[in-house]
């Protein structure tokens, strides 16, 4: 496999939405090749281009600065494949990668949860697969249009490897993007630090319709989040992961003042949109499953939202 | 202990919400000496009386053909004392109660879920404690207005004997006044077999916040509905009390024609009001405890209504 060209790399964005559309646009805004592959957005965005409403000033994008596609048989095979989307659209992420896969192509999922670098590896080969974690705030507010709300850092890792040229090379591509983006020695660490949080507060806040205010103000709450947080924690050192003992109450201490907040989960479901459940909590399940760790809480709370999702599919 | 007076015998009413006001007022319609403790309703029906919207035929009470007070140190000695109370308030059901009882009282508690009757007994002596299931959709619409939408036939019977004269007697005073009521050879099997509905219909559908036919329009929401009934029946069966290997199948049968219905739980939760959770799944929960039927999934939806019960408090 050869080295990805970073003269002037050809950068694919599968599956814009929020987060696709956010820092794809801004890789395009620092002059980067980018072609976005877009599915209900395509005519509105291929026609105006993006608009970005940002906490840290708006810009719009017009549409020649970058590609646009709805078909990917009809892009350039890419250096780096962007993969950003939804997790429950999974089942057609090869079918759409596939097209823009050549030898040396780099494939970056940027999606929520467990599993997505196994899927991806499964399909094009684990040393091609790089993940990123995105912290950030962000909502699609009308075809074409963003609103990015707060924070917005990067963190990028290896699948199966230590940080190799390459992963210091994607950062940097960000960092002179506009975005913080730093390197992860660790990326399943940062992904199960990430889950220690994204399970209660998604997942258990989604099935129940809580915030995380709503999930903190009571004792009862809290007891119930730390402990869906330490089932997590348990499934993570099983798998050879540790973290200090105080990991939860670190997670719980910056979450208090953060107010009344929806995840992205329980504004899926209020909005009637299937929500990330087996990237962000099933596949977890199965994980511990797996090890013979006892996770009941959040099986439980998987069963419910796996019916809430059905409910939601059955429209 | 004599026994009660059924010539005219004096009821009290003890926590008058849509439940008491709708059987205390057709009791009261029918000639008998009824008596309502109010709180918050008491000077709207002290002048205006009640006003029953049924689906069975309106009527109204005029003020002259009850008494109405609000504090129970005001009232009679009562032959019958009624508890409509709401579940959450038992609390302060004692209280309330005890000015009202003389060495004859009965109390019939009219109340959703386990434990009333104990907690009767436990102050004033199990043996004049009778307990009644009234199945009806009712909603108190205004102050003093309820809004009788369905169904309306009552079961009743002995807390800690098989039925008697008086409870027969109490039978026909319903019946008397235009209500269906039976008496139960087994009240505790009554109670049981209410609860294989209640703790998936009311707890599983107030907690994820899905009606009737959200739960039951999906495998995995059948398969969650039926897992909650049979660690009720399990309990029932530790208890010494079988159901039928169908009983689960029977009550999603009745079900599923109901279309999309919102329990009392889900109607309180979405209205930002206290839900019944002891007495509907709590004391269920700590039944099994004490026998060792482990209920893992009623043992979390508990946990989890009584977060949000919490955060309901917390207003």
């Amino acid at each position: 496999m050869r080295a990805m060209s970073f003269e002037k790399p050809v950068i694919a964005i599968v599956g814009a939405g929020a987060v696709g559309a956010f820092y794809g646009a801004k890789l395009a805004r620092r002059g980067f090749d980018v072609h976005f592959l877009l599915r209900s957005d395509y005519a509105v965005v291929r026609q105006r281009g993006w608009t970005i409403r940002s906490k840290d000033g708006d810009f719009a994008l017009a549409p020649d600065q970058f590609r646009v596609y709805n078909d990917p048989r009809a892009m350039p095979k890419a250096d780096l494949v962007i993969v950003t989307l939804k997790a429950t659209s999974n089942d057609v992420m090869p079918s759409l990668v596939a097209p823009l896969i050549k030898d040396d192509t780099i494939v970056l999922t940027m999606q929520n949860g467990l599993g997505n670098e196994e899927l991806l590896a499964q399909h094009f080969g684990a040393e091609r697969v790089v993940g990123a974690m995105a912290f950030v705030c962000i909502n699609r507010i009308a075809p074409g249009v963003v609103h990015h709300i707060d924070q917005g850092f990067v963190r990028v890792g290896e699948f199966i490897s230590a940080p190799k040229d390459r992963t210091r090379r994607i950062a940097e591509m960000f960092e002179l993007s506009g975005i913080d983006c730093k390197v992860l020695d660790d990326l399943a660490r940062g992904r199960w630090d990430k889950l220690i949080w994204n399970i209660p507060f998604n997942g258990l806040g989604a099935a129940l319709d809580l915030d995380t205010q709503q999930l903190l103000k009571t004792e009862a709450g809290e007891r119930m989040v730390r402990g869906l947080m330490q089932e997590v924690v348990a499934i993570a050192k099983a798998r050879g992961i540790e973290f200090p003992p105080d990991q939860a109450d670190k997670k719980v201490a910056i979450t208090k003042p953060m107010g009344p907040y929806r995840t992205s989960m329980q504004i899926d479901r209020q909005e009637g949109r299937l929500m990330e459940v087996e990237a962000i909590i099933g596949y977890p399940v199965k994980i511990a499953d797996e090890l013979g760790v006892p996770v009941p809480r959040m099986k439980m709370i998987h069963e419910c939202l796996a019916l809430i999702n059905a409910s939601i599919s059955a429209g």
